[in-house]
């Protein structure tokens, strides 16, 4: 088998044991290439190998449904249905995406970049096919850190009522992005140790069975302890509790133990969950013996050395941002962190070793972590969150219900905003303006470099009420300087360049690129006033009202949804203040941006120095026309 | 004891159980005479009075933190901290709120009007109790509906495994708003017809003793069955799984039993859980014989027939949006209807009565409810999800992640859009259109009158991708006609009366006083073109274009946050197509929504026939001058 020509799972059906060992060393060997060029989610992939050909051998694909949780995990998936070929472009613009994706295979049946979906997404396919009166399997495949997401559980509760017959495969790696916490995980860690049990049932039965005499009393107690033993030695009573069948542990790197269970869960006529064990990074070492996540996502490596190659020469914003709220940690002990999951996307670990009672990573449970952060500031604690940008959508509610209604003095860090790159559509961090800009209470900034954010940590720390700091991925801009600079004044933006001819307004890193086109005006003798919209709320309104009594011509340009965006609230602004101002946006329309290098997306969307000079350009000759 | 002479809730701490008893029976006198002329959530509070009382007397408020969960059973709270004779003024414009409120007073250290939020703020103020090394209880009471939203299972998970110290009070009335569904559910009612099961554990215990002679092997397996008692006949072994202490169940009306409970529950070092079964509606036959859910939040009623006065002489928005459902169900078996936990309050009865085996209740879990329904779509059903908007916030991500971004063919009907009054600022649904109209895929509709929703949902049941209809509280128009009307154009708007002078845009009930304002013009003489926007998005693009060439004075009136508004899109639209029109908005501002009458809310924001006429006179004049 030359796994290059494979172009659907069929040929999984008569393979034997050995055979599928070979196969699994091809892939894995493939996989551990393939990623040391493009990046890739390495870690999760290598993990499920023979889980992935063990489903795939077991079920009929696409007319059994298999859902990968999160996603990020279904390189395997994607291999055994024909798109290896493509694996050179994984992640790349206009390349193979790195998540299940509809138009890519009739295979992939559901996407995912968040986690926690795939038990409803599930559910919904289940209850349709039994309407409908066919007759397949839906298979979800959910990790154990995915498990704990609040969304996974209300499924678990529904689908053990309903009894809706689906076979659930829990792929317990003892570690999701980060490693894992949460009583859940402590429970499944119980299970794995206690791997004998099942067997002693038996036994145990038997005793019962030659307890010589009991009276009447005793007697209904035997009884129901029979009828408890599913309580007493079935591992999965936390499952089987609510109502969902429970088998494993298994060993989720040996065809036998798969082979075994699956047949078991195919028999099965309600929920069943099979409780697979495997380990991350298996089959490579560096992958494997790692304890923090770094193997999680990244890009190319050396594979003999597990290095990761370039990229890492200097501050990233997660670290710049974190290592300064942990720098206001020393003096105000009030201060304190919170992170679902990510303490080392976030790079708050620093913060944990130095001050590891005030530092809570509450897991995969974005919702609670708002909350939690909630009512640490109604108790006068001065919660730090750090979020990325497109998991604070997950917890929208808790924001807008528990943060902002009681105007609690919570500090969010928004990370990852704006675009992500090679993540894609279901990561980019575009839609968190317009969805925060309505709460009434919140503050949200922005910092063009490091200088600022430092001078807006400050400001939030000492700010009353809600507020937000967005950074981007990547890197900080490598400011090197000693000055202290006063404190930022709330809603005060900035002028980064003195003109006439016509104001930009932008925030955060665009602002590079807008001043690089008002460098070019300068040459040709045209003076653009560029504006830096560190407030995305409140916007500043003295400065609007100058720029609208003088008629001033504004361009705006967001990495952001355009709807609801800065460009759509100083519209509205000027209109309902009676300002006549020509104004225009450069940002996102309507539509998601999928995956890809970060300025060839910000190019397909007009935020490229070409393209903003261009409207630049025309919007002045205009307004020297209308004058 | 005077009831109307309590301030705080020092006095139970001397009272015995007959005194506590006498006080529980004027409470709940008083609450069901008061609740009969303001209306209210009498069910939930006449279930809690014994409850709420022994909280009061175990714990020392406010250095004992109490947070209700949801907070529509806090009234025998605010009665024991000095409220008791503001409840004329219940859920009334300026008067007393129906949730917890911490203007109101320092003993309601949490507020809340959505479910499930307790267990994460609990934590949160249990871990700044422990940094600032102070000693207090926290002390969440949750129901065991709101026990099944996914944030209060993500909280847990966390509060199990960081064994945080609380006392979680489980009230369990085995019913929340609508009867409860769920595996949890099931559980606790196994836990409840099991009570005597903690007695055999001790009788098992002896037996075991009395096993004559075991070999080595069977005595090991002796050895695991002492330690897997808690699993065996502890019933709390779901609790007990997480790392959380269980206690129960216990009577929640017997002082005596919640006397023993609180004690052994306030000796505990780590995180436990009191069950308490409690009885909804508790000593008022009307209520506690309500079995639909009639009795969780409501008017006025007479105290004794327990009719609800007034209001129920036509037809609700829930029950027409419902029933057209359910219409075009019948003639369609792709249809299936999806509600979190609202089954009775969207009207969703008949429908489930009909077509039970494509009907779905999940419990509140707003997120789950979402996404199963994208799993339904996904698998080519046409499911359509009711819920409210406020409680829309809850699955912002999955509308957005997995039903929008995967351009799914749900249909969301969104209930109580707009002011919903006496709720207040938790449950108006005032942020939606903000929200929705940034997702790329989604249209959002919302009707005039009944007529138009008939054609809405037509329209709904016919388009491919997401879409939503907005409608609001309260009763339909109550247009009986039998005309057929043509099917409505996506994205159409329509002008409901002709003029020049200016162009009022606005939708849904709003319109009515628009249309009174240009009725008010008409008599002088000047013409107002008022155009239904019932199409919030996708905006009508050809009639903005005809209104800009016009250049159009425009004024927008929306029930609705302005910020992200329907205001906001025209304004930019016109701007971004370099329009001049004066364009002025009428909506939300940056604030909160407190309780009270629709129109005294109304009149406060501006949505008046006063401010409508004046606002447009004004524009009306100015434009005038301009030309």
């Amino acid at each position: 088998m030359n796994i290059h020509e494979i172009t659907n799972p069929d040929f999984l059906e008569d393979m034997n044991t050995e055979q599928l060992e070979k196969l699994s060393a091809d892939i894995r060997a493939f996989l551990i290439e393939s990623c040391s060029k493009t990046g890739g989610h390495i870690g999760a992939n290598l993990g499920v190998v023979e889980l992935t050909i063990a489903l795939h051998k077991h079920f009929n694909s696409p007319e059994d449904k298999i859902l990968f949780d999160v996603g990020h995990q279904a390189y395997i998936h994607k291999i055994l249905t024909g798109r290896i070929n493509e694996f050179d472009t994984l992640r790349q613009y206009k390349g193979l995406c790195g998540f299940p994706k509809m138009r890519e295979s009739e295979h992939d049946v559901w996407e995912a970049g968040h986690s926690s979906t795939s038990l409803s997404a599930a559910m919904g396919m289940a209850l349709a096919r039994d309407i409908k009166k066919e007759d397949h399997y839906v298979v979800p495949i959910i990790g154990d850190g995915a498990l704990t997401g609040g969304m996974a559980l209300e499924a678990l509760n529904n689908i053990g009522s309903e009894r809706t017959p689906m076979i659930i495969i829990l792929n317990d790696n003892e570690m999701s992005i980060a490693p894992n916490v949460g009583a859940m995980h402590n429970m499944l860690g119980r299970i794995r140790s206690n791997v004998s049990y099942n067997r002693a049932k038996y036994d145990f039965e038997e005793m019962i069975e030659n307890v010589p005499q009991v009276g009447a009393k005793l007697r209904d107690i035997v009884d129901r302890v029979k009828d408890s033993f599913k309580y007493l030695f079935v591992e999965g009573v936390f499952f089987e509790e609510l109502g969902i069948k429970y088998l494993g542990p298994v060993d989720g790197h040996d065809y036998e133990e798969l082979d075994t269970a699956l047949k078991n869960a195919k028999d099965f006529k309600g929920p069943v969950l099979v409780h697979v064990v495997t380990k991350k990074g298996k089959g490579y070492t560096h992958a494997e013996t790692d304890e923090i996540g770094t193997w999680h996502g990244l890009g190319p490596y050396k594979i003999e050395t597990g290095e990761v190659l370039g990229g890492k020469s200097t501050v990233s914003w997660s670290e710049f941002v974190s290592n300064t709220v942990l720098s206001h940690a020393h003096e105000d002990e009030r201060i304190v962190a919170v992170t679902p999951a990510m303490p080392v996307g976030s790079k708050l670990t620093n913060f944990a070793r130095t001050y590891p009672e005030r530092f809570f990573d509450v897991g995969i449970a974005e919702q609670h972590a708002i909350t939690m952060s909630a009512g640490l500031a109604a108790a006068g604690m001065k919660p730090y969150l750090a979020i990325y940008s497109t998991f604070l959508q997950r917890g929208y509610d808790q924001l807008l219900h528990d943060v902002d209604r009681q105007n609690l003095n919570v500090f969010i860090g928004i990370d990852r905003s704006g675009l992500v790159g090679a993540d894609g559509e279901t990561h980019q961090g575009i839609f968190d303006i317009s969805f925060i800009t309505p709460l009434p209470n919140m503050v949200l900034m922005m910092p063009k470099d490091e200088r600022e954010a430092s001078q807006m940590i400050e400001l939030a720390f000492n700010h009353d009420g809600p507020i937000a700091l967005r950074y981007p991925r990547g890197n900080v801009n490598g400011i090197d300087d000693e000055v202290t600079y006063p404190p930022l004044e709330l809603g005060k933006w900035e002028n980064i360049s003195e003109g006439d001819a016509l104001t930009i307004v932008s925030f955060g890193p665009t602002l590079e690129l807008v001043q690089d086109v008002a460098d070019a005006f300068k040459k040709e003798n045209i003076n653009i006033n560029v504006v830096n919209a560190r407030f995305i709320k409140p916007i500043d309104e003295s400065m609007l009202h100058e720029l609208g009594q003088k008629n001033q011509p504004i361009l705006v340009v967001e990495e952001s949804m355009l709807e609801g965006g800065l460009g759509s609230m100083i519209g509205s602004f000027m209109l309902d203040n009676n300002y006549k101002n020509s104004i225009e946006r450069i940002g996102i329309g309507n539509e998601y941006i999928e995956h890809g290098n970060v300025n060839e997306l910000l190019d397909d969307i007009g935020i490229s120095f070409d393209n903003i000079y261009a409207k630049a350009k025309e919007m002045v000759n205009q307004d020297n026309e209308e004058n």
